[in-house]
């Protein structure tokens, strides 16, 4: 546990969640934000405030930074490399793995310990059941700031590549924002013959409960890169299956806009004579030569 | 419940399984399939073999269709329409709502009552728990039909348009695809850093599974047409949110072209105005105009 304040840079809604939380578990915090007036709530709270990114840097062995992008966090970092040298700064803003590699990279140079984080929670769930962050980058780092990481959530140690928190971060809300494209889709779909949305989406929420189990047999097929189609599930059956949902999509008036790069990829397994192969094949397809 | 026997046209997978579970429940059946030799189980196992589509027509008050698609649907009742006149025909074989409109409008004009349905179940699936069945169209059919049917899975009649029950099959079906796709999206992403997909799939199981219930919050703004975002929800928060994705897809060596259709149609919001609204409201951006 580190000794003294916590600082946090950034008190946007994420940050502010993070500096209340932490009050809340008994630490001692030092804030700084850009906009001076956001810090006047945490002041009343009983945070110390920074006027300056070095003094904030300088108060603490522990630094916490929750900014907006990787942009904003570069720009009010590197004028405090040599402030930062020897302390742990913890990186909370949501930024690319490479951007967070990068910082890293930046970080070893100047004698900062860092570890790179993502949030998979909204500010509300900070400190609450559920909420999820992820860290990578120095186990050191991660070792030292633990105890004060956990009082924020379920604390998550993907591995020292700088990277990986993002990374799993990002490829977790790609499934999210597909699977929930799809509910859109077919919302979309049933309202044309004057279905309620929220019946579709009971039911939606019913029938992909049920079927999201097949992902492990999806995981287990492309970990061995065996794609032996059972009956229902090979390429070939499902272009067709696939071409019927898109016709009926836009027979109805509607886009299927989200769906057709799925079709277009097996069409091209089909194409090289793969098509007899499991459907999750198409995995293999979107590695980019 | 039809006196006598049930005809079952088709007996591949699907039709088989519907034949094994008529005869184990009891009833009388007659079946036919454009190959023979697939007849020969069904005879040994009890089933009259009608030689022709005509004879299997004639034998039976309720007719249940199985083939492979429209097409050879309409192929082979086209010429026994005379044979199938007063009776019940209900058709099992997948077809866009088109299709089923256009199949039902011609069985009108020949005095067949018409139900049509779609099976959402693999054939292993049949007359076991989680088979499920939408039926649409002639509700005097499906009156007649149900205690029938009601023995191949639950069985839920969707209204008189003969589309409906393809059409929830194929949104659900959408909806299906898309939230695979982002799973294999996310394991690909993940694979590129040596972690076994059968750990991603492990993890987007919980995931997506915890996410789901969301849908419902989406169905009931859509259904009153009211987008005010939450927090992290906004058109002008998921834009950098999926940009972020689509970028370290790409510098992980993986596509993002499942997902690029949906940063697309939140560009299409930001761009006239809308950027301040939930993101589910992107479900507006499907409607083709
Ligand atoms: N909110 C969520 O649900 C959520 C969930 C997971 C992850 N995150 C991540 O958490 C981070 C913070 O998000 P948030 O919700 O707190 O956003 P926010 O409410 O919009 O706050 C943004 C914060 O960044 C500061 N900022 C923006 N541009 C800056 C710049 N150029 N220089 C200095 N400071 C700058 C803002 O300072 P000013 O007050 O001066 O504008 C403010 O403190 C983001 O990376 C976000 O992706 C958020
Ligand atoms: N299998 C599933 O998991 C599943 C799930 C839901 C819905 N369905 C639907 O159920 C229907 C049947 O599927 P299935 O799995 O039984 O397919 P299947 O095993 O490939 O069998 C196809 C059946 O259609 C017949 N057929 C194909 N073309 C024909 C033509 N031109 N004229 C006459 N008969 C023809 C075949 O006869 P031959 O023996 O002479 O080739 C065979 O009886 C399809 O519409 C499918 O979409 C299947």
């Amino acid at each position: 546990m580190p000794k003294g304040t916590i600082t946090i840079l950034g008190l946007g809604a994420m940050g502010s969640a993070v500096a209340d939380r932490l009050r809340a578990t008994g630490h001692d915090t030092t804030v700084w934000n850009r906009t001076p007036a956001k810090t006047a709530p945490h002041r009343a709270a009983g945070s110390n405030v920074a006027s300056t990114v070095a003094e904030a840097a300088n108060a603490s062995d522990l630094v916490l930074v929750v900014l907006l992008d990787h942009a904003s966090v570069r720009e009010h970092l590197e004028p405090v490399a040599a402030d930062l040298k020897h302390r742990v700064v913890v990186n909370l803003t949501t930024t690319t793995p490479n951007e967070a590699r990068s910082t890293a990279a930046w970080a070893a140079a100047h004698g900062i310990t860092y570890l790179d984080g993502a949030i998979m929670a909204v500010p509300d769930m900070i400190g609450r059941p559920g909420a999820r962050l992820l860290y990578s980058g120095d186990e050191n780092a991660y070792a030292i700031a633990r105890p004060v990481l956990e009082t924020l959530g379920t604390a998550e140690y993907e591995g020292t590549d700088a990277g990986l928190a993002s990374l799993k971060d990002m490829a977790l809300l790609a499934a999210m924002y597909q699977m929930f494209g799809g509910v859109l889709h077919a919302i979309a779909m049933m309202r044309t013959v004057g279905a309620a949305p929220t019946d579709t989406a009971r039911d939606l929420v019913d029938w992909l409960g049920a079927l999201i189990p097949i992902a492990a047999d999806f995981g287990a097929d492309v970990e061995k890169r065996e794609y032996a189609a059972p009956p229902g599930q090979s390429v070939d059956f499902t272009r067709p299956a696939l071409a019927s949902i898109i016709t009926a999509s836009r027979e109805q008036g509607i886009s299927a806009d989200f769906l057709e790069p799925v079709k277009k990829h097996l069409d091209e397994l089909a194409a090289t004579g793969r098509g007899g192969a499991e459907w999750a094949s198409v995995v293999e397809q979107l590695t980019i030569e």
